[in-house]
């Protein structure tokens, strides 16, 4: 029998992050200054961001090198296995093999620490002594709170409102490490006001939060502002997942037939897939990637492309993306982290551009498929990895019934030990789909901005 | 710099367990039939436990080879990393080394699954379609359940009632590998009853589980019973953790001055240890084996060498161990697994022999060690984890006191993502130590079985 998990030494762990923008065809469009919609300048972005950090945003280097300090930190839990879910191939009964690479073995148990790390440690090194910023689900804001905590800094979190609610194990996790956790939309920003004297009972949605922790960092000079998806230098440090995945494969001689994460902001997605990408545009390889979202919070299948804001109150770039419009609310759906209006101008691009395809499912069938999963392969997925599974198992039932061997490989991006009251809902039978907002999206996508 | 992690490959996972009664200069008395007071024959045994563990409960092989079908299981997660906890000697400034071996990567969370694997093996083998066991904490529960579903077996668990409340997410965990989860005491069992009727607001205790469940295997010809700790074949199942721990140490050249582990119904502390008493008894190797207890439940450091019931209502053998006596309740204190009024009967044999040191703590120190612990190592443990953790931390500090090198080990059995709500009560200078209840022990104490 074939190993069960596919393992590179601390040695073997990749040394330098991949930059696709060395590679791309078209590069997205810049960014543009919200008040003069003229190209942000690197002096827009100092306030809230190291200049490291701005650097490697518009960089065309392909290959970025990962600092010492960083590459120590990542040992603690890194090169992640490449397992083989044997079990689950059983189940399905498929000639496929279905591959996943399980970044749940970082302490914050998701692939959101690879991120964190370096971001806590540009600001650091660049005398930083505080970041703000916003999480969803609160897997970015358990990460970015043990990397500030790794690197002695203070941590200002403002957490979705609904996932407060959903998700008190996570608030507490970051608490453990030191952060200040404050439910967002909340009182202290005048972004938050706003939205709460619209609608005092409104669930928040990343947009908000966004919005509240840019205004926290931008109004304090020992603070910063750190981004756990979208932007391009987060994307940068998540190929570390795709970079380790390729040199498993290369071990056992197998190349991927399909490349499939679940895609929010688009650091999942691009983590795993833009080293897949590189095969493609650059030597012609045939691998398909795949990205995967909920029917709720459709950005790649159902948004515009064109420019929009980050956020709900318009303080950050103009960004070149799909995008459902900046104030569209998606439902309170227990994939918290898949619950934003935008998506990552390089993922966007790409599958703008025809290199990747976008999917969207609803959540009932997304858990049906995290809970096989679970019995069979013993680890209960996050409901945001369980998407990918999803996809995952489809492919697989596809190969089947084409009676063909098929290499699947997903990205298990968190475990979901965190999220077991959402698992009590779906098997109290009590678990709802939730539709996309049809009239919310047409309003929404109504208010783009005209440019 | 060093490896963080030393890692076994797949093929370097040891193909048979170590059986220590092979090697112990005195074997444990052995039990006894609770109504004829003669050594238990194996029949006595049959109606709840299959006979291949039978059959290693008093086996005097050396070795026990690992099934192939348990080690494909295995596989799913072990072997397990070797760590080198860097961060935490830095900020001990100490010139220890500190190791530790981490379970908490398997699916179940803890070490518990390296029995419960085998245990719904041999029973599968021989025909057993359902399992009833108890759960402290939740971490056995969750590992039975698991190990059941693996196989397709249907499993119950009745869980001590405050663990029960304060650890709902376990609950759900074994309910998304398909267990049904009953509050102990319940009024499903006599005993359960019987402890209702004295005290209709009694937490439970492992004691008390272990009646209800007993007696439901015992009721139902399809149905056994599987115990997480104490007997001999779960202890056996649990040195894979020390034999992996002596071949990672044997890949860098080091070995431990001290290993050390959180003692319950010691199958945590005999996994890891047991291969080293091995080198101790048979080499004269000088390496200290240090048990650590909370001061809530002192089974090794105040109880009594002799013989006593498993549980409550008095439905297991008589074994010989330390013991607080079987209606002693232990106060509610968050590290669940520990509070157990018996031990394994090797452990006990080997402690009361001087081959192993045992130590009690409070709880709120061993929590300052295990967010200390989570602050340098990301890993947030579990809190019985972290009476192994606080024990570590005084030996470096010791070592650093003393101005001595000294590698210590400790085995890190699980993680604590399911027990953050203690953390939250230690965090909010909510959590308070639970001495001992002196007079409760005296008074149990007394009420020994006079044999």
């Amino acid at each position: 029998m074939s190993e069960t998990k596919i393992i590179l030494t601390e040695k073997e762990m990749p040394r330098a992050w991949y930059n696709i923008q060395a590679d791309l065809p078209n590069l997205p469009s810049p960014p543009l200054n919200p008040a003069t919609r003229k190209p942000i300048s690197p002096e827009d972005l100092a306030p809230i961001f190291p200049l490291s950090l701005i650097e490697q945003e518009v960089s065309l280097e392909r290959w970025v090198e990962i600092p010492e300090e960083v590459l120590k930190i990542y040992r603690l839990w890194r090169p992640s296995p490449l397992c083989r879910a044997h079990r689950l191939e059983k189940a399905l009964d498929t000639p496929a093999k279905i591959y996943y690479k399980y970044e749940g073995v970082s302490p914050a148990g998701s692939h959101k620490l690879n991120t964190a790390v370096p971001q806590a440690y540009y600001n650091k090194k660049e005398g930083i002594k505080r970041i703000a910023t916003e999480t969803g689900a609160g897997q970015w804001g358990v990460a970015l709170s043990q990397a500030c905590n790794f690197f002695g800094m203070e941590c200002t979190v403002y957490m979705v409102k609904v996932s407060y609610q959903q998700k008190p194990y996570r608030r507490s996790l970051m608490q453990v490490y030191g952060s200040e956790v404050i439910a967002s939309p909340s009182t202290l920003t005048s972004s938050g006001r706003k939205i709460l004297k619209d609608n005092p009972e409104s669930p928040g949605s990343l947009g908000v939060a966004i919005s509240e922790a840019v205004e926290d960092a931008a109004g304090r000079d020992d603070t910063n502002y750190s981004l756990g998806s979208v932007l391009n230098h987060v994307l940068l440090h998540q190929t570390i997942i795709g970079l380790e995945a390729k040199k498993q494969f290369a071990k056992i001689d197998t190349y991927p037939d399909v490349v499939i994460a679940c895609c929010g902001g688009g650091s999942n997605f691009g983590g795993i897939a833009f080293p897949f990408a590189h095969d493609k545009i650059v030597q012609g390889t045939k691998v398909r990637l795949l990205a995967v979202e909920p029917t709720a919070c459709p950005t790649l299948t159902r948004g515009h492309f064109g420019y929009d804001y980050g956020d709900v109150a318009g303080l950050t770039p103009l960004l070149h993306m799909f995008t459902l419009g900046s104030e569209f609310m998606p439902p309170g759906i227990h994939a918290g982290g898949l619950r934003y209006h935008g998506e990552s101008p390089l993922v966007s691009r790409l599958v703008h551009d025809g290199f990747a395809e976008a999917v969207a499912y609803e959540q009932t069938a997304v858990f049906e498929s995290g809970v096989l999963f679970a019995r069979c392969e013993g680890i209960v997925p996050a409901p945001e990895s369980s998407h990918a599974i999803h996809a995952a198992v489809k492919e697989a039932l596809d190969a089947r019934e084409a009676g063909e061997s098929r290499t699947i490989l997903f990205n298990l991006s968190g475990h979901g030990l965190l999220d077991l009251p959402s698992y009590d809902t779906y098997l109290e039978g009590n678990l709802k789909d939730q539709p996309l907002h049809e009239e919310s999206l047409k309003k929404s996508l109504e208010q783009l901005p005209k440019l």
